[in-house]
């Protein structure tokens, strides 16, 4: 996920002026007009540092200049100053939180997402962790971005991604047979067609119509290593990417890791977010 | 927060189109294009519903016919139905994840935000639960609508609400007296001012300043007890209002909410939500 | 009312791009690519500047230099060069009608609402000038910073500022009481609540019920320092703030004046501007 | 100026969503969620109607049902009823302020604009009244349309509209012949080509240049005559229009219209209007 | 490629709005207000329909009645009714050339896309003809829907699609295999990867690396026969896909369809497009 | 056609975050992430350069470097490198596609415009060659600056445009000279007036009613000789322009030309535009 700097900077700006609105009345009535002062963004809990890059895009296009001090998928200490950013006053205080509940958003996204993802490394599953696309309604880019700086995949990015046939594609379409077959006749050649599956039997009909990933929906990890098996037997395993979602949490993990899946993905990441503590400190008034 | 629902139309789809971007490919693929299907909406865990009326507008909005079983601030039974929603099949998959996202992420919020209301009431304290301006960018409106529908205060809408001089508006200003007394001389008539401070000393001199509210930041119970005491005896109490923010947890609540204090604000209502689990069903393929 | 210059500038050249539409057809036919050239902006009467901050940012969002010669709220006399704007020629002569409209308008308002302060200033009145929500569509920044700069106050922002009671709302809830009542118990905690009363009997059940501030609508001085001595024996003289509007001009301001109100505020200092007369004028060719 | 109505609507709920912000808190408040109410748009003082199409428009596609009384460009009597809106209380609240916003810039545009043209069609003046570009930023359709339904013509629409070549253009060029002849030579076939003049020798130098329209800049109606006849004498006049701008008033227009010019523009139409008194109020609730 | 038809609108009335711009002058002029008129869009020259679903769209959108006589993707005669359209006269006429212009280049497309895909069809081969990114800017998402619509594959949708290692992907990484590897490392599981390729050795080694896909850049029909050879020969043809692109025209078309690739791509079928002719005829004035 | 630089960036901003979507996955992945590069703008065919500011304003927005060898209007040769760019690997990559498929097309239309242009040149043909409306949806601006770079005349660049009456407007008013007549009545001063005919009874009729311009429509060469006659036997030649559409052809322009015409119009020129081939190759890894 590489974004122009330019049209990322009017994603932020976008942002921000939704938390203005008419203006900064405190700032305005408070802070002298001209006053240029030093701030330094401030990690008050440990975690994985994400949405650096998007923070200094912002402060920098608001013309105050940033600092970062820790780069996006680095660890950062309680206590540690994050970033610092000088400039005039009234400006960094009026994006103060635009840019805190950004930062906080991604680290806790990129934290749990490293911490899940070492969990696995450790284990040497080779399974990666995957986020879905129960994302916050318009924050796509940025919820995505920090799964990738936490070492997760970030998944579909939206319905005009791959093909994924779901559970309600399959009660239309009949069964998963039919509905992959109709995707595997209208798709683009450079799609890839995912279909989700709630019975080893599924995912055999799947693999068969032509399915490139199969997703194995709520399965135990009991049952994952029963489809494992009638895939190995079908002469399928390793043809096919698995992936495991639903049920799985931080406890878990390790058993569904020991399945042989090649992705495990958890809506939880991006749907229920537990931000990162971090705060801006006016360090120096100039 | 009453929005017009053209307005709120035109908000809802914006955040539709980012996940939709150049088509639902799966659906173009796998689903009739002039199919009509009837679906439900199903809560997977109980909860506080919220979001109702958002989904409703969305989906009318899309041409969709949609049935609210529950209304916005009415609890939810696990497996419940929230709302029937039937039309155009290829319309209902490609908002269904924009739909549940923000029903799921409205209804986190609100379930949270009542059940600490409950206990605030149970306990018969006198605080309002209340939110904070740490929601997700760009989603202000929906977080703060959530926090509403839970019970609990919205707080300042953005920065062009009330006067709320913080730390960092203090440590440009010298004191907080300062900061207050310049915000009084600055501020429309129409703007309340809150002042954040960090002892009583400090709360005593912002209200003498002419603050109308007082944030008690990172007090523990004893010491915001103290403050209130302090008021009291300088003739303050029941003149402004008491907010207490900072190291505030469901767990220790109780022990804040016997200060007598007006406000108690979490930022974890909305930095921090743990979404609820609601799906969508297709039900009936007509 | 701080606005970041960055959001400012995308704001300004919204504006201007409506003007320029598929570009100035005389400029690019008339004026040299390359050309530089060196233009003063001009009083063709006296007033006080506004918009100058505003007219800046555009020029030089735009690439141009430009240098205010006159901050904004300070007295310009007729002829006085306002600021010099220098660069690209086709760029000048493109934005010169934008600048102009909007420095004439902010202008015209800043010296009304100066003239009428200034009154009240000599008059040693206590009330101050404020503005009202009768802005152009599209331009209440503008119009209401403009007024902030003359010396007014800017009153609401819009409808998501305070809470105020008005003639409709009070026939929708049966009375100015029952109304104020239903404010006090659903607002946020953070919004003053004002209501509007057409009688002394209405103001005094507004404050018992509640309101921050009451608006005396269509009052007459008369019946203002009526309204003034029922509130003084209630008590509640102080403790609330007195709004007047409706039916004040220039000619009988101080006879409003002098009736102990807080706030004077007239729909005219914005829905019935006279622009202040400023032209540019090409100084030099380079 | 024929706008299809989809887009004229959201020209119009961007003006109303800038007064809206987050929500409409009063009406939240205090007014019943589902009431319906009847309310009438009631005219405070006499003028001439304008901006009653756009307020039905955006009535209308606020899901309101509105009746127009009165057509645009009708006369309307203090006290008269202009338009009945019913439907929803809380969004009929809502838009209240941006419709009567827009109808009484509207009217005041229109009142004027008529007064004048009445003023010349009863001296049986050939010359007809027309606006400037000195509009209010980004109301530019709207001053436009409501000089046009004041009965006057809305000159350039914009920078891509005719050529006009103005002083400016003049000092760049060398002279206002040179300006013309480059015009000439680089306008597209279908733009006509204005040069402002301030002197009789270089109207005619314009004329011969290959200039459609003539604008006499602040010449006295002295000396417009002297200009005529001088055109008159070269063979030139009726072969060009003549329009007049600068120094003129409601006083002194019968003096310029005596002077056979086809146009009299005033900028004072359209930058320093006088709103026309118009108030809505709840007539009837359901 | 499913869009919700409102979003889909909104993508049509801003194609609209920038032809709009301040008005239709001369429907305004010429064309009573409420006038209701049939009208025919007519077939000038024989091809396949496209755009078809979008200008209906866009017509009800508008309030209009349109009925399509013909589907997309269907052949339509010269002098052919393709669809009626009936309503207001301002509004038809205002938006007929934004409707004859999407469907004019979108028929274009597909009528040349089927063309060559008959060609193929009938001559048996496997291979499908696809688009590239060579699209109008802004135009994609119709560019491509109007190679669908004709029978071809729209092949990536934009930047953020499939994986597409280029020539300069393949400078910057010193070879077609380092880059592909890096790309098979860094690559979301969902996503295909294809490595453009100017050489059969660099095509075996970039089906070593992991590519899914291999672009065969400018090979001629011999040189990719050679290319297919030695895939067979290692064991990997059948297992990634073939696409060729460059130098291919609708006279060699079958030269390389017999070369057993799997797609065949022309950027020519977006970026020279030879439009439809086709009117729209005011067939009854009601 | 002059459009200030800062307002091109946007449009131009706009048009390439279309092609970025979510971000550019396969530079993200292969391309190191501060890498700069050296890139040359090379074409594949000879033709003349059109886009090169718009592609020059676009690479320098994006913080790149960008250097054009060749002027808009300029011929370049097969092989010519165009423009020299330089900066940031991932941006440059990002933005190639976009860059080259706005200066490919504007190219293409400027090349056939100029071809065109210089065989009436060298017949010295008075007449000029003109757009139409018929531009891609969305591309007006481009189209018709391609066009003029070309040296043709940009014709109506919308419908706010010159008044332009046609077949349907006339179908509507009843006849021609009704359809002038009205438009005469109604129409702004500033506007041109133009008539599209089908008989040379007509093309005098509308001269008659005041139109200042005549579009000969679909008449054969013979026929347009004729309707010239008949103007010069009325004495109106010379004093309308005359512009026929339709029929015409690069073959038969000539036969066109020779007829005495001011303008003649091809929908061609944007409608079904040949894009010249041009390329972006990186040059130097630094």
């Amino acid at each position: 996920m590489f974004m122009p700097r330019k049209i990322l900077e009017e994603k932020l700006r976008q942002l921000l002026a939704e938390d203005v609105g008419q203006g900064d009345v405190t700032s305005a009535a408070v802070v002298p007009a001209g006053l240029t002062v030093e701030a330094a963004v401030v990690a008050k809990e440990a975690g994985i540092a994400a949405g650096i890059e998007e923070t200094n895009v912002l402060a920098e296009s608001l013309g105050l200049s940033a600092k970062a001090e820790v780069a996006d998928g680095e660890k950062i200490r309680n206590g540690q100053i994050i970033m610092k950013i000088s400039g005039n006053a009234q400006t960094i205080l009026a994006a103060e939180r635009t840019m805190l509940n950004l930062l906080s958003r991604m680290s806790g996204i990129a934290t749990t997402t490293r911490r899940l993802a070492e969990k696995l490394k450790k284990a040497k599953a080779t399974a990666k962790i995957a986020a879905t696309r129960k994302t916050a309604p318009g924050l796509l880019y940025f919820d995505k971005k920090a799964v990738l700086v936490g070492g997760g995949d970030p998944h579909r990015l939206r319905l005009d991604d791959m093909i994924l046939v779901k559970d309600n594609h399959v009660a239309i379409a009949g069964s998963v047979e039919k509905a992959v077959k109709k995707a595997k006749q209208n798709a683009a050649f450079s799609k890839k067609i995912e279909a989700e599956v709630t019975s080893t039997a599924d995912a055999l009909k799947a693999v068969e119509a032509g399915a490139d990933i199969i997703m194995l929906d709520n399965f135990s990890p009991k049952q994952i290593k029963d489809a494992v098996e009638a895939l190995k037997k079908a002469g399928f395993f390793g043809k096919v990417l698995l992936e495991v979602s639903g049920g799985i949490t931080e406890q878990n993990l390790l058993e569904y890791a020991s399945t042989q899946v090649d992705v495990i993905s958890m809506g939880a990441l991006t749907h229920s977010v537990k931000a990162l503590d971090i705060s801006l400190e006016i360090a120096k008034v100039k």
